[in-house]
């Protein structure tokens, strides 16, 4: 039995009242990587845009958040449970997020993505 | 702007009272595979263990279960938010699922996983 095998949770483990947002692995390959955000009323700097390489799959699991994508006029609201996949080199944006709660993101990245 | 930019929810779209459990792939690629369950009370049968070639890194999201190593005297009683790291080749078995309400199992299959 290894070490890996022990159990975590994902609404802990970082302060309450922190202004910064963090970003943790949790777990990761040469392939795939699985990341914890934590954001605290952040968005990306006017102007700036993610443009990946990679694929990027998201799930929102607390607060809410704004996710534009380049091109479309507004920003789509994501709710608890909302999850969606952010194809390579598509040009994306965090309009902003809940600034009353943390917002809690997984993101899963890796390569060549399909959807069944 | 490719389709795989719509949002779904992981917490809908699937019947509250079904009785069956359900296998869901979100999203995969070559090295992953991104899959939903919903347990509606199973449990992997008597004797029987998971043994796999690839590393699963497993998140519940709602619900609880019991997650029994092999070689360990008790399962790992996962409640809401619990995650760990399955590595391939460690046998496991899920010997009980909530009987009171739907268990949500996010479940991220891949290869060569480490722990950062």
């Amino acid at each position: 039995m290894r070490l890996e095998g022990m159990v975590a949770n994902i609404f802990s483990g970082f302060a309450p009242d922190m202004a910064e947002e963090i970003f943790e692995t949790l777990a990761e390959s040469d392939s795939v990587r699985i990341e914890r955000i934590v954001s605290s009323g952040q968005a990306t700097a006017d102007g700036s845009w993610y443009d990946q390489e990679h694929d990027e799959w998201v799930l929102l699991l607390a607060g809410s958040a704004g996710l534009q994508f380049e091109g479309e006029d507004e920003p789509r609201v994501l709710a608890e449970g909302d999850y969606l996949l952010i194809p390579a080199r598509c040009r994306h944006r965090v309009a902003w997020t809940d600034q009353q709660r943390q917002t809690i993101w997984l993101a899963v990245h890796f390569r060549g993505a399909g959807v069944p």
